[in-house]
Order: C-alpha cells, then sequence, then structure tokens
C-alpha cells in the first residue's frame, strides 16, 4: 500500500531517535557498545534491534526500530474494526536492565500504525526501580508531564493512570513498578498526536539519564541485588503473560529476538519470595500495591 | 454439589501418591525435605503445596495436590460444551528442577474433572533434560509406555505424539524437552481411564528416580550449566505464554504460588543465545525441532 507522508516521517524520527538514544545510553554506560541485528520480517518489512550486552551500566539492553507492512490476520481486522487487510507501522521500543539495582529499568515505545481508512500513534515510558529514590521517580513523571501538557490539559493524569493500569499483575495485586505514562489510539487529530508522540519521544534521554548518573555510583547491598532479582521475576510475569506487544509479536510471528529482548538476562523465582524484609522493600512495595502520584495531578 | 465415588476415590489416590513421590524425592536428596503449604480457593476447596527449595539435587521442586469445586465462569461453560455451572476437580502436579544440569527437570500432572452431566481424566509427564543420556530417555519413555500398554493398543503412540504437539514453542520452533506422554478428555469408559491414570501415576517415580539415580553423581563443565540456565528460559517461555493449566489457575484466581511453582530458581535469558556449541547440545537440539521415538511405537 501507498504510506503518507506521516508514516514516512515518523520511519525518519524513530531512526533518528534510535541512533540518539544508543548513542546516549553508550555515554552513560562508559564501556558497552551497541551491536546492530538487522531483521527481515516474512510477511513484509522488518527492523533493526540494537543490543548492547554486559555493559558497565547495562547488563541487558535492547532499542528496537521496526517498519513493516502486510495483510492484518482476519481476527486482527475485526479487532481494529477495519476493511482494509494492508496496514503499515512503524515504531521504536526499548527495554534496558542495569545490572545495579540502583539502577531502574526502564521501558519505552513509540508506535504508529496506518491503513488506508484509518491511522493512530501509540506508545509511552515506564520505570521499574528496585530501591527507593523518590526524588528520581519524581524527575521521571514530571519530565513525561512535560511532554503531555503540549498535547491536551488532562493528558498526563489520563496518560499515567492507564499506565497504571496497564502495567498491573492481576495475579500479583501489584504494578511492575513505579508507572509513567501510557496512551493508544491517539487519532482525533493526527497532526497534534505526532507532535506530542515527537515531543515524548526527546523526553526519554531527559527522564532516565540523570536517574542513571545519580544511581550507577552507589554501592548496594546483597540483599538489594536479590530483591532486584526476584523483582525481575514479576517483569517476566507480566511481559509474558499480559503484554499485548509482546503476545501480538508473537502470534503473529514476529522476530522472537526482538520481542524477548525485553527479558531480564538473570532473573529468579523463589516459591512465596518475602518482598518485604526491609523498610526499602515495604515502601517499594506499598508503591505497587497502590500507584502514588508522583508528579501532581 | 454432591460428587461421585470415583470423586472421592480420585482424592485418596492423589493424596497418597503424593505421599510416596515426596518420600521418594527426599530420599533420593538425602538431604531436603518437603515444606507442606495449604491453601484455600476462594471460590471453593483448596490444596497443598509440597515444596523443597535448595536441595542436595533438587534447587527446586513442588509437588501440589488441589482438591477444588465452584462455578464455571461462563466462557469454561462454553468450552467445556455444558449446562452445568458446578464442577468439582481434583489432581497432582508436580515440577522438578534439579541443580545439576546432569539430572534432567521433569514434570507430572494427574487429574480429574467432573459435572453432574460429564466427567472426565487428564495428565501426562514429560522430561526436560539438558545433557544427553539416550539411556535415561529410553528408560523414561518405556516405563511410561508399560503404563499405557494396559489402556489400550496404540495408547502410548497416540500420547506421546500428544506430548510433542503441546510442549511444543512456536515462536522457537522447538519443544521444551524429549517429551513423555499427555492425555486429556479421557471419558469414554472412565473406570478404565481411573485405572490408567493410577498405572500412569505409579510409574513416575520408577520412571524418574534411576534416572535422577545416575545423574546426581556425575560432574558438569560451566558450560554445561549455562545451557540448562538457558534452556530454563525456555521452560519459562513455555510455562507462561502456552501452558494451558498456568493460564487457566492465573485466569481463574487459583493459587499464584502453587501455580508458579513450576518456575525455575535461576533462569537466563541471553539475547540470541547460542544453544548449539557443542556436539551435545547440537543432539538436543535436534531433538528438541524434531521428536525423536524413544520407546518404538
Amino acid at each position: 500500500m501507498q504510506i503518507s507522508k506521516r508514516a514516512e516521517e515518523m520511519v525518519a524520527y524513530v531512526r533518528d531517535l534510535q541512533t540518539r538514544i544508543c548513542a546516549g545510553l553508550e555515554k552513560v554506560d562508559g564501556a558497552g557498545k551497541f551491536q546492530t541485528i538487522s531483521w527481515e520480517r516474512p510477511g513484509g518489512g522488518g527492523g533493526d534491534s540494537k543490543v548492547l550486552s554486559d555493559g558497565k551500566v547495562f547488563e541487558k539492553a535492547g532499542v528496537n526500530v521496526s517498519v513493516v507492512h502486510g495483510e492484518l490476520p482476519a481476527a486482527m481486522m475485526e479487532r481494529f474494526r477495519t476493511q482494509s487487510k494492508n496496514f503499515f507501522a512503524t515504531g521504536i521500543s526499548l527495554v534496558l536492565h542495569p545490572s545495579s539495582p540502583q539502577v531502574p529499568t526502564v521501558h519505552a515505545n513509540f508506535r504508529y500504525f496506518e491503513q488506508p481508512d484509518q491511522a493512530w500513534f501509540g506508545g509511552g515510558a515506564d520505570l521499574t526501580p528496585y530501591t527507593v529514590s523518590e526524588l528520581d521517580f519524581e524527575h521521571f513523571h514530571r519530565t513525561l508531564k512535560g511532554a503531555c501538557d503540549s498535547f491536551r490539559p488532562g493528558a498526563y493524569a489520563d496518560f499515567k493512570k492507564e499506565c497504571d493500569d496497564y502495567f498491573f499483575l492481576p495475579h500479583r495485586g501489584e504494578t511492575r513498578g513505579i508507572g509513567g505514562i501510557f496512551f493508544d489510539y491517539l487519532r482525533d487529530d493526527l497532526e497534534k498526536a505526532f507532535s506530542f508522540v515527537k515531543a515524548a519521544g526527546d523526553s526519554f534521554l531527559p527522564a532516565y539519564l540523570p536517574i542513571v548518573e545519580r544511581g550507577k555510583t552507589k554501592s548496594f547491598s546483597e540483599r538489594q541485588k536479590k530483591f532486584q532479582l526476584l523483582r525481575r521475576g514479576r517483569y517476566v510475569e507480566f511481559n509474558l503473560v499480559y503484554d499485548r506487544g509482546t503476545l501480538f509479536g508473537l502470534q503473529t510471528k514476529g522476530n522472537t529476538e526482538s520481542i524477548l529482548m525485553s527479558l531480564p538476562a538473570v532473573v529468579h523465582f523463589d516459591f512465596m519470595a518475602n518482598m518485604e524484609t526491609t523498610d526499602e522493600e515495604r515502601l517499594l512495595m506499598s508503591w505497587f500495591r497502590s500507584p502514588r502520584a508522583w508528579a501532581g495531578s
């Protein structure tokens, strides 16, 4: 299918953002380098996965760009309420797993979907910390809020709630982390939505890098490391049981390695793990059970 | 609802089997002891999870008995093609994760489901090895085949194929391990099915214990350990993305800890992990990609 000028611009934007983000991450890591793995999608299109393993800060970091097109399966056509089989989709998605529990795991993605009869933007960014650093969590949320404010009044509050609702594990009664923003099906004013998505994408490095800078030099206890390994278990549970992007990707025969790049390198699953052995853990768990306002509303 | 005499007998059988299996496993472990955690199901019934952690042989071993009843969700009624909301179900399910890669992981479960208008048995047992020991794999399959032979001609071949089909990860193009048997909806002759299920349950220890005895004294390389940690990643992928029992349990608000007891304690998820670095790994992977006949047909 013929893609729109907006689609072309979004491809250019996510490619440039991938370059900028990887450069920023290599700089803060100080040792690790991203490797690029290009892949093709049998149904049409492909992508470039940039992966950094065993860096000084990042144990496993993946920043993936995909530019795909082809025909939707019937079930998807129904879900998207479209008469058109043809689709085009592009996006950037990243998950960064630092080795130190003093540096939070982060996830972000920004994406655009287009068919002859409709188009929309989606995305978000959320933080999964293993130690308490309230100023960092406020900084993360406030930076994202800054990008939302330009979109429409109340956008941050809405997207923050969508994020808390989405990254929730019903079988645990816990969120995955302390949230951020999540939005989907932005289609009312596509030009405005595109500007917002670019503002949100541009806010990723300013939101996350200062947190890495502050956390990476802090020492940590054996127990803090153990808590991280256990919480990574919850990360895996969420991604494999609930995450729509992951399940959609696996069901539609996407690139398995790029999809599961999001899983942490080392994970512990203990039986009846006690995750409230310290005041710090109890505080974190209280925020996972009952999301807190980090940047007003 | 009023349960049948068969249901009562199955409860007695799985409770006794749990006791026998845990005793056999403690003996072969030589150090670890099972702890019992009893839980209640909010919708009705409950269970007893027996868990052994950090034993000499077993890093994480769980043997769970559940005896539950209540009302089926509408979607389940539709799937089971029943007019009756009420159900009763009981079963034993176990997953054993040894620390040494020389001892295979094993899973087994035997279960009975009953409603006023229908009833059936299901279950199976399958082996997930990390090193090559062909005589052990043949012994495992032949022992299970012995239990199948008394059921009906061709039962082993059918259940072996069902097992290979079930424990398959489409996104990897691999089975989880070297299989065993899997069967479900045995309902034509319930008395005969019950006898078979008991024969299969009784065959678990004879099928598995000799393999543990042989493997537990063998030394292993660092790479063999790494291969095990990576294959455990596939185990997690299968259980969280595809396993019907796991997903059914999580969706119906079952006991989360008992359901996820099946996950190994320590797991690695490397990006583009090379799992064919030795002849042994290549041989195992060839069997995961194309299941082999281990006990004739």
